[in-house]
């Protein structure tokens, strides 16, 4: 606390971000990245890139790489935004779309920046429990409220939610802002997209960091409505005019023109998911159903900050969210099979020198 | 407007960039971007990086980059903050430190995104009139207040401050936040920068976008005492836990190792600027004495709207400012000596069309 600082602020509580090590060696699996590189695309951009133009700014609307983003998804150039990752446009979404008289609606296992925003901008929410299976039940979300805010696939639990239960949200509350965040959907989940033509009131976020590879360079983009993506410029262009370097967005187009690394490496990702998943079975864990690039998954025997500490000595970074319903999980990143295979070697010897 | 908007949304304007041309063939005066590339350590940054480490998140704390902007200016790296262009470090600044109860104060005539910020976080601003030569007098700020924010040099003016000046307001308001922005210091100013350590209440803001030639990647910072700078970084860690790419941290660290051509580069424009100023003050213009790579400048006989026309006809961009104290003045920043003699010709052929 500082007498310098804004009223409110020493009460903000930060979200934490998975830890980014600086010592080598470490098999990281702990913030749902890639184990593989994006497009070879991107470092033909890079190789070839005239540095010179860098001393001009970007185009503060981004309008290529609205405009490819367009083409890939099928929508019109105004229903598109983009920003400085996906964090950056949830930020915004939070105060443009969501700051109304009513409570927003969150499920309370999610990923955890969205109560984080509420507090920045001073918005207040519901959090509705998953049900027993650390499902998302919609029919619990058809309450008064100021707007949904939902991950889907969901983020610790990787279970996916079907369009259908999408589109009864968006038709239950026709007045409010349902936020979608697709953050993961790429490996496996429904996309809602194509709703956005017909509910205005859909938006959908969407990520350059999971499965194409490119967390580095900090791009990410929502679609909806052109009266939603108006809000946000408001916000954007009231905040930042530039907000997505000349070479990130070189980058995320490069990306979107190579069609054959990004199935190739998702269907691995899936591949090596379903391997992983069978291992920690074998291991006597329970495993929840996951359509994204992680596993969330518990031992009913050893407690998950015992495995965080074990795989830690053995070398595996994983991520645990210590709150009452998640923290007997651990949020395992899908990454290389040589990662896959150090994981579950790792956890075999964490789980038997404890039986030991 | 749209139902779908926060509350307010509708009521808040937003900032508005200069143009970024699509057209090619234009002389682009008009957003102070240098005439000359980076250092041509960053191309060997872009020539040499291994793409597929994109797949990571950059360190959300940006280490090495701020390590190398302690180095660089002799401060300690708690007293570094860095962000995705000095309009983000901005708009974290208002948003961290200038809320409280009172009104902070900035001059009439400065930075416009100064007031946007106040709109978007709430805050009451009162605009202190620059003086009849369009200086700052820090007299005029000796009241109560929340805080105060300058651009040192001014802009769009370019007049700069002492940095006796600076001291005076720092010690007139020892709990208030006094930021400082310092986009154009490098062309002639006096930096406050050595004022850091002895006043906990001075944040100085810095940019890559002009004399760095590195608009394109966006890199902001700001220095100031550790507590200023917790406070920044409790609001980015609520806002976007990597806002700075990896490619732009290292871009912008091959540029901090390069002195040689940052300083030929700065002083190339210095000496075009006072070329430039010549011939304007040939052509009958005042001209604002200018620390910055830009100069401000009016015709007693021919309105700013009128000029700004005629070179745009010209192939020539500059900026015009559309409120009472700026709009006779055009803003024309100091590009190449071949940009900077078509815009000397331009304004001439204007001039002797509009007496002919």
């Amino acid at each position: 606390m500082s007498k310098f600082w804004s009223r409110g602020l020493d009460g903000l509580t930060p979200y934490t971000p998975g830890e980014q090590p600086r010592q080598s060696g470490l098999i990281k699996l702990n913030t749902n990245e890639s184990p593989f590189g994006p497009s070879p695309a991107v470092t033909d951009v890079l190789r070839t890139w005239p540095a010179e133009q860098l001393r001009r700014y970007p185009d503060p609307d981004s309008t290529a790489l609205c405009n490819a983003l367009a083409r890939e998804h099928g929508v019109r150039v105004d229903n598109v935004f983009v920003g400085n990752g996906s964090d950056e446009v949830l930020a915004h979404t939070f105060c443009a779309l969501l700051r109304h008289d009513q409570p927003i609606l969150i499920p309370d296992v999610t990923y955890a920046f969205y109560r984080t925003y509420c507090a920045l901008y001073g918005i207040t929410y519901k959090a509705i429990p998953l049900d027993s299976e650390y499902r998302i039940n919609v029919s619990a979300y058809e309450v008064p409220c100021g707007g949904v805010v939902l991950a889907n696939p969901n983020a610790p639990t990787g279970i996916a939610l079907a369009r259908a239960d999408i589109e009864r949200l968006l038709a239950s509350h026709p007045d409010q802002v349902v936020v979608v965040d697709e953050a993961y959907v790429d490996f496996g989940g429904e996309s809602a997209i194509e709703l956005t033509e017909r509910y205005p009131n859909l938006l959908v976020v969407r990520t350059f960091s999971k499965s194409r590879g490119l967390a580095g360079i900090r791009v990410g983009y929502a679609l909806g409505h052109a009266a939603l993506i108006g809000g946000l410029n408001r916000i954007k262009n009231s905040f930042n005019s530039y907000p997505v370097s000349s070479l990130s967005a070189a980058a995320a187009i490069a990306s979107l023109g190579d069609t054959d690394h990004f199935a190739s490496t998702v269907a691995e990702i899936i591949r090596l998911r379903q391997l992983v998943a069978g291992e920690l079975g074998r291991l006597g864990m329970l495993v929840l159903p996951s359509s994204a690039n992680f596993l969330f998954a518990a031992h009913p025997a050893c407690p998950a900050s015992r495995l965080l500490a074990g795989l830690r000595q053995n070398g595996v970074l994983v991520r645990h969210f210590v709150s009452p319903r998640t923290e007997n999980f651990l949020r395992i990143t899908i990454g290389s099979e040589s990662d896959c295979r150090a994981l579950v070697m790792a956890l075999r010897k964490v789980l038997s020198d404890r039986s030991g």
